[in-house]
C-alpha cells in the first residue's frame, strides 16, 4: 500500500506537472520583472537628471511634431519636416554641451557641405550628360575618403567627428541628388531650415528645462575623486594599523567597499575627457563663464589618477597575509597615521575648494604638516635598529611607508595644479587664516629635531581659524590639544 | 654718415616692411602644412588600414549613388533613394563588427519601430480626427522618454544604444508622417528596403574588401599589452641594477620611451570593452569561431591592467633620488633580476601563447622559475643582517622587492585566466617539451634549501626544448651553463 501510494506521489499526472511548469515559469518571470523593476528604481536614483532627461526628450519631440499638425508649417515643409524630427532624435543629448556641440556641428556641416554639392552640382553640369555622372561619382569619392581619413585624426575626432559625418552625408545627398531633383537650392533650403528648426527646439530645451551642464559635472565629478582618495586614505591608516592597537572592531564591510570607491578612478580617464570636451561649448552658466580653464581639470583628474595608481599599490597591502611585527608597526604607526590623515585632509579641502571655487591655501597648512610627518617617518626610519627584527617580515610595512611618502608627493602635485586653476579661473580668496591669542594653542606633536610644524582646524566654534606656529619642543601630553572651530570657512 | 645710415635701416620702407611680412606669413603657413602633412603620414603609417578604410567608405558610398543614377532603381525608390545613401554614412565603421552591430540594430530597429509606428496610426485613427494627432502626441511622447530611459541601462547602451535611437526616430517618424501622408505602408516598405541595400552594401564592403575584424583586433591588443609588460619587465632589471655594476653605459632615451609603453595599459579598459562588443557581432573569422569567448579577453585584460599598476609604482622607484647602498642592492640583485627577467619570459610566452592560440603550458616553467626566484629572495631578506645599514635607505630597494613580488602573483592569475581561455577557444596543446639526454644538463642556480626548480630553454638550436628538474643542490659554478636551442617552438 505505502509503495503504491509513492509511485503514485512519483508519477504526477500531467495536468500537475504543466500547472508546476507554469507555477516555476511565472515565478522566474516574476523574479525576472522585479529584478528589472529594481534597477529601473536604481538607475533613476543614481542620478533623477536621467528621468527628466528622457521626459524632456519626449517634450522636445512632441514639441517638433507639430510642424506636421500645424496647417501653415506643413504647407512651406511638407514631408522635409521630417528633417526636423531626425534632428531631434539624433541631437538631444543628456549634457547641453554635448546637444550645442552636436547641434552646431550639424548646423554648419549641413551648411558648408550643401554649399559645396550645390557646388559640385555645377562643375559636374560642364561635363555634359554623359560626363555628369561620373564626375560626381568621382568627386563622391574623394570627398568622403578624405573626409572619413579626418575623422583619425584624435583632436578632430574629439570636437567634429559628428559634424564631419554630417558633412559626408549632406554632400553625398545633395551632390547625388542633385542629378534628379531638379528644385536643388530648394531641397537644401528646406532641410537647413527644418534642421535649424530642430536644432533649435533642442538647444531651447536642454538649456531652459533644467538643464545638466557637461561643466559643472566635470567640475564636480574631479572634486568627487579627490574626496574618494581622501576617504581611502583616511580609512587606510586605522584599517592597517587596527591590530596593533588590539582593537579588534573589525571594519564592517559596506565601510570596507566605502574605501574601495577610489577604483572608479582607476578608469576615468575617458570620462573626464568627454565631459570637458563638452563643456568647451557651453556658454557662462552658473559659477562658470564661457572660457573656463576646463582643460586645467583634466591636469588635476590626471594627477589624482596618479595618486589612485598609488593607492591602488597600497590597497594591496591592506588584505596581505605578510603582516609586520606588531612591534615594527607600533613603531611607524604615529608617522604614518599622521601622514594619511593630513593628508587626507589637505584632499578634502582641496575638492572643497574646486566644489565652492575658492584658493586652496587653506589646504596647504594640512599638506605641510604631512610632508613634516614624512620628514619624521624618514628620521624614525633612520634611527630604527633592527638587531631583533627579520628584514623579510618588515617589507610590507616598509612598503606601505614608502609609498605613503610618494603619495604625499602627489598630493603636492594635485595642490599645485588647483592652484594654478585657482588663478585662472579667479577663484575667491579663502577666509585668510588669523591667529587668535585669545584662544588656547593648538598644537600638534609633528616636531623632532627642528622642524617647523604648522596646525590650522576649521572646525572650530566661532569661524575662526587658528594657525600656530610651533618652533620649539613641544611636551608630548599636548599632542591632542586643539583649537575647534566647527564653522566651515569654505 | 654713418648714424644717418642706421637710421635709414632702422625705418624700412611700407614696402619692405609688407613683403617681410607676406614672407613670415608664407614660412608660418608653409611651417603648418608641413606639420599636417608629416601628421597625416603618421596616422597613415600608425596604421595602414585606416588609408584603406577611408577608400571603402568612398567606394560604398559611390555604390550606392548608383541607385540615383541606374534607371530602374531610381524608378522604384524615387527619392527615397536618399535613405540608403544616409545608412551607408551612418552605419559604415571601421571594424567588421561596429558596422554588423550599426546595420542590424539599424535593420531591425526600424522594422519593429515602422511596424509599432503603423499600429499606432491605427489606433489613433479610432479616436476620431480631433483625437488622433493628440493620442498620436501622448504615445510619441510615452515612447520616446521610455526608450531614452532605457538607453541610460549599462548592458543595453553597449549593444543596442544605436538600434534604441533608431527606434524612436523611426517611430516618431512614421506615427507623426502617417497624418498626413496617405502612401504610409509604402513608404515604411521604402524606408526598410532602402536601408537594407545601404546596410548590405556596407556590410559587404566591410566584410569582403580588406575586412577590420574587431575580434582579431582584441585578440592582438591583449596579446600587445602582455608583451609591453615584459618589455617594462625586461628592461627593469637591467636599469635599476646598473650602476651596482658600474657598467654606466646609460640605457638611450629612445629605449627609456619604448619602456614606458606600460602606460598606455593604464587607460586602455574603455577601447578593449567596445573592442569585445564588437567582436560579438562578428561571423567566425580565422581562427576565431562565432561564438568565440571574448568576455574571457576582457577578463586577461583587467588582470593585465593590475599588473600595469603595479608597474606603474615600481617606475616610480626607477628614477627616485633615493637610492638603496651598492651592498644592499648588489645583495638583491640576482633573486631580482632573476624574477624580472623569468616573469618577462612568461608574459611574452603568454603572449605568444594567445598570438598562435597555443596552450600556454611553456609559460609555466618560467612562471615556476620566478617564483622560486620569489622564494630565494624571501630567503635572503630573512637571513640578511641589518647591522651596517640604516633601514631608511634600503626602504625603497625593499619596496621593489615586495612589489615584484606581487607582480609575480598577478602574472599567476593572468596565466591562470588564459589557461581558461585556451580551454573555452581550444587553443592547440603547445610543443610538448621532452627530456633529452644527449643534451649539456640546463641548469639554473634557483635553488636554496630543498625548492624544486625547473629550467627549459626554447631558445635552442634543434627545436628541442629541455626540461630539468634539479632535486638536490648544485654547485655555484654550473649557475649560467644553461642548454640552448634557438628554435621557437612557439
Amino acid at each position: 500500500m505505502d509503495i503504491e501510494a509513492i509511485s503514485q506521489e512519483r508519477r504526477p499526472t500531467l495536468l500537475a506537472r504543466g500547472l508546476s511548469w507554469l507555477r516555476t515559469c511565472f515565478a522566474k518571470y516574476k523574479d525576472r520583472a522585479v529584478d528589472i523593476g529594481k534597477s529601473i528604481k536604481k538607475i533613476g536614483q543614481d542620478d533623477p537628471r536621467r528621468v527628466i532627461h528622457s521626459l524632456k526628450v519626449g517634450l522636445a519631440l512632441t514639441l517638433v511634431s507639430l510642424i506636421y499638425y500645424v496647417r501653415p508649417f506643413y504647407d512651406s515643409y511638407g514631408i522635409s519636416g521630417m528633417w526636423a524630427v531626425l534632428t531631434v532624435v539624433v541631437v538631444f543629448e543628456f549634457t547641453v554641451g554635448a546637444t550645442l556641440s552636436k547641434g552646431l556641428n550639424r548646423g554648419f556641416a549641413t551648411f558648408s557641405a550643401g554649399a559645396l554639392g550645390v557646388g559640385a552640382q555645377h562643375l559636374a553640369c560642364l561635363f555634359g550628360e554623359e560626363g555628369e555622372p561620373i564626375v560626381l561619382g568621382v568627386l563622391v569619392f574623394l570627398l568622403a575618403g578624405a573626409a572619413t581619413f579626418t575623422r583619425f585624426f584624435p583632436r578632430i575626432k574629439a570636437r567634429y567627428d559628428y559634424g564631419i559625418l554630417i558633412f559626408i552625408l549632406t554632400f553625398s545627398m545633395v551632390s547625388v541628388s542633385g542629378y534628379r531633383v531638379e528644385k536643388l537650392l530648394e531641397l537644401a533650403h528646406q532641410r537647413l531650415s527644418t534642421i535649424i528648426i530642430g536644432g533649435g527646439i533642442c538647444i531651447i530645451v536642454s538649456i531652459f528645462l533644467c538643464p545638466v551642464w557637461a561643466g559643472a559635472d566635470l567640475h564636480k565629478l574631479v572634486a568627487l575623486h579627490l574626496e574618494k582618495l581622501a576617504i581611502f586614505l583616511k580609512g587606510f591608516g586605522g584599517e592597517y594599523f587596527q591590530s596593533v592597537n588590539e582593537d579588534k572592531a573589525v571594519i564592517s564591510t559596506s565601510e570596507k567597499t566605502f574605501l574601495l570607491g577610489y577604483k572608479s578612478i582607476l578608469t576615468s580617464k575617458n570620462m573626464e575627457e568627454s565631459l570637458a570636451n563638452f563643456a568647451r561649448w557651453e556658454p557662462g552658466h552658473g559659477c562658470f563663464r564661457f572660457r573656463h580653464p576646463w582643460k586645467q581639470y583634466l591636469k588635476i583628474g590626471a594627477l589624482a589618477r596618479q595618486c589612485a595608481y598609488q593607492i591602488e599599490a597600497l590597497n594591496g597591502y591592506l588584505n596581505s597575509d605578510l603582516q609586520a611585527p606588531p612591534a615594527f608597526k607600533k613603531r611607524i604607526q604615529e608617522p604614518c597615521m599622521m601622514i594619511t590623515s593630513e593628508s587626507s585632509k589637505a584632499l578634502t579641502m582641496l575638492a572643497s575648494s574646486i566644489k565652492f571655487m575658492t584658493d586652496p591655501s587653506l589646504a596647504h597648512l594640512h599638506l605641510h604638516n604631512s610632508e613634516i610627518a614624512v620628514d619624521n617617518l624618514k628620521i624614525l626610519l633612520k634611527t630604527t635598529s633592527l638587531e631583533d627584527m627579520e628584514l623579510l617580515s618588515i617589507v610590507p610595512a616598509a612598503t606601505i611607508a614608502s609609498i605613503l611618502i610618494q603619495v604625499v608627493k602627489c598630493i603636492e602635485e594635485i595642490y599645485e595644479a588647483i592652484d594654478e586653476l585657482s588663478h585662472l579661473a579667479n577663484f575667491k580668496s579663502a577666509v585668510k587664516p588669523r591667529v587668535s591669542p585669545e584662544k588656547p594653542q593648538a598644537q600638534l606633536l609633528l616636531h623632532r629635531g627642528v622642524v617647523k610644524s604648522i596646525v590650522v582646524d576649521v572646525g572650530g566654534n566661532d569661524g575662526d581659524v587658528v594657525v600656530t606656529v610651533l618652533d620649539d619642543k613641544i611636551p608630548e601630553n599636548e599632542n591632542n590639544s586643539r583649537a575647534h572651530n566647527p564653522d566651515q570657512p569654505l
